[in-house]
Order: structure tokens, then sequence, then C-alpha cells
């Protein structure tokens, strides 16, 4: 028999997924609570019941997301041929999550320099999760003998992570910091790969 | 005979001196354009003369120290044993500008979000002439045949000096993107010397 919990968890999955849709089509800021409630033929006061505002529930999706991506990563865990291939994956699963969801984050790019904080938290789990991931594929390459052994993994794995943020477009200015154009995702990928490739290179000679 | 010119220049030199030490040893925020004029014995209306605001005072000896940074660099050039050297300095010089003038730069911590143009012209410029130099000397080991020749010397160096830009100290959160502490300026230089080693052994090999 179904509980009390089972049944409001069934909603508020089927309200995070048609949340979804609308910030996914429309973006944030042209959402409206009244539309959700509306997609699912609720009343706007039982959404609100389970969700208290929009940005609430934009962080509850954001969530949703961030665990699928991890997910992914994590699945394919274990699968390297080496680490140069793990690296490859990160920077494409990345590339990938960006460029599919790429509306949905119209929200970071309109509250660029005011995200609230949970919002942080969700990114730096995000960016801690592909961390233990890459630390885990050099303990196992340096254990396989295809790269030197290195005192300090989750450093140079945190270094490698820095530096890949750090990349950005040619025809940006210096000033540049936000969130990229999505004419400019395939050049951010291409150097990425291509800055992996020289620091992996580097680690193994 | 000292024309008009020369006049001015000598006294704009003079205010601009006057100001960096203010500045430096103030911060901007507690310089006022009356103990620049106070310092020269100078009247407020003739320092106006010359410097409609205290910002644009500010701008011009920010100019005036991003033109010293690049002097410094400049004399260095032809002077590096291997590519390494030359990013090493290129890290420890940019590390020591930083760290000897750091209050100086309290107008980039207190604006951070609203730094004027002119700012990021001048840090564009000091980008641009890094960059100048830095492929320069890859033109030359290539030429000497300690590294393997490359096809887009500017892009890899580009590459390189972007993926310097973007690292950040451990203790940061993910979302840290400001202009970094005076106590974590060691953290960075060392990062930064320990990320062009790899990424220069991986070009060499």
């Amino acid at each position: 028999m179904a509980t009390t919990t089972d049944v409001q968890d069934i909603k508020k999955e089927k309200i995070l997924e048609a949340s979804f849709q609308r910030f996914l089509h429309y973006g944030y800021s042209k959402t409206t609570m009244n539309e959700i409630a509306g997609d699912l033929s609720m009343s706007k006061a039982l959404l609100y019941y389970y969700f208290p505002d929009k940005s609430q529930l934009y962080v509850a999706v954001m969530r949703k997301l961030a665990d699928d991506y991890l997910n992914n990563l994590q699945k394919a865990a274990g699968s390297f041929i080496d680490l140069k291939n793990a690296f490859e994956f990160q920077i494409n699963t990345h590339h990938d999550f960006i460029a599919k969801n790429y509306n949905f984050f119209d929200f970071f790019r309109l509250n660029e320099q005011n995200l609230p904080g949970t919002i942080w938290d969700i990114v730096g789990e995000v960016h801690k999760g592909e961390l233990d991931l890459l630390v885990n594929v050099v303990e196992t390459e340096v254990a396989k003998g295809t790269i030197k052994p290195i005192d300090n993994p989750a450093d140079i794995v945190a270094l490698l992570l820095d530096a890949l943020h750090g990349v950005r477009v040619s025809a940006a200015s210096y000033k540049k910091i936000v969130f990229p154009q999505k004419e400019e995702l395939e050049e951010l990928r291409v150097k990425r790969l291509l800055l992996s490739r020289i620091f992996i290179n580097g680690l193994a000679s």
C-alpha cells in the first residue's frame, strides 16, 4: 500500500519533471508557478505547499540534474582505459550536460553575481564528485603503472580541474567571467581536451 | 629650455607618484584628492585640472604600474634558459607585483563586479604583453630544438595563461572568483609553478 510519503514523493517528482521542462524550454524568467501548476492540473496552493517559491523549485530541479550528472559519471567509473580517456569523458559529459540543458541555466546568466548559496553548494558537490571520480582513476592508473606515482593525486586532479575551469574563448575580453554563450561551448570543449592531453602527457613522462 | 609640455609632464609624473604612495599605504577608499594635493603642496584646483576625479587618477597610476610591469618582462626577454624558466619568471614576477602592491588593488576588491572599462583595457594590455613575450620564448625554444615544433604557439601560450588564471586556493569555495587574499598569494604561486611545469613537460615530450 502506498504510504503518504510515497504519494508525496511521487507528486514532488512530477512537479520537478514538469518544472524542468518549463525551465528548459522557456527559461527561468519566463516560467510562472501558475503555468507549472497548470501543466500538472494541480492547484496553485498545492504547488506552493511543496515549493514555497519559484527559486526553491529551481534549486530542487538543479539538485536533481546534478544528481543525474554525477550518476552518469559514477556509472562510467571503472570503464576508462587510461587517464586521458577519463578526463575526455569528464570534459565531454560536462559539455553535453551544459549544451543539452542550456536554457535551463538562464537563471545563472541572469543572476550571475547574486546566485543563492544553495546553488553554489550544488556546484561544489558536483565539483567534489568529479574530483573523487578522477582521483580514483589516477590511483588506478598509478597502480596499473601507466603513469608515474603521484604523491598527492587529489591536489593534482584539483589543479587540472581548476585549470580547465580557467579556459576561455579567444574572442572573450580578459574581463569575461560569465556563463559561456551557447556558441562558445564547442570552442571551450576543444580547448579543454587539448589542455587535459598536454597536462596528462606532462604527468606521464 | 623646458617647454610647457615638459613642465606639465613633470607635474603629472609627480602627481602619479604621490597618488601611488597614498593608494599603496592607505588604499583607494581611504585616500582623498585633498590629501594628494596636500602631499604635493598643490592647490586642489590644479590637481583637478590634471585629473578630474579620483578614479581617473587611479586608472592613470594603474597604467603606469602596468607599463613598469611590462617593461620588467621585456627587459628579461632573451635571457631565459628554457620555456620553464620563462614561465617561472612570468609567474614569479606577477606574484611579486601583486604582493608588493597589494593595498593598491583594494580598488579591485571593492569594485569587483563593476570595474571601469579602462581598468579592463589595461588588464587586457598586460595579458597581451605576457602573451607576446611568452610566444616569443616558445618560438625561440622551438628554433633551439628544446621543445617540439608547435603549430600554434599563441594558442598554446594563451591556453596555459588561462589555465594559470583558473588556479584557485584549496580553501576557496567553488564560487570564489574574487581578488585573492594576501595570505593566499603564495599558495597560488606554488600551484601555478607546478601547473606550468606539468604543462611544459607535456609539450616537450
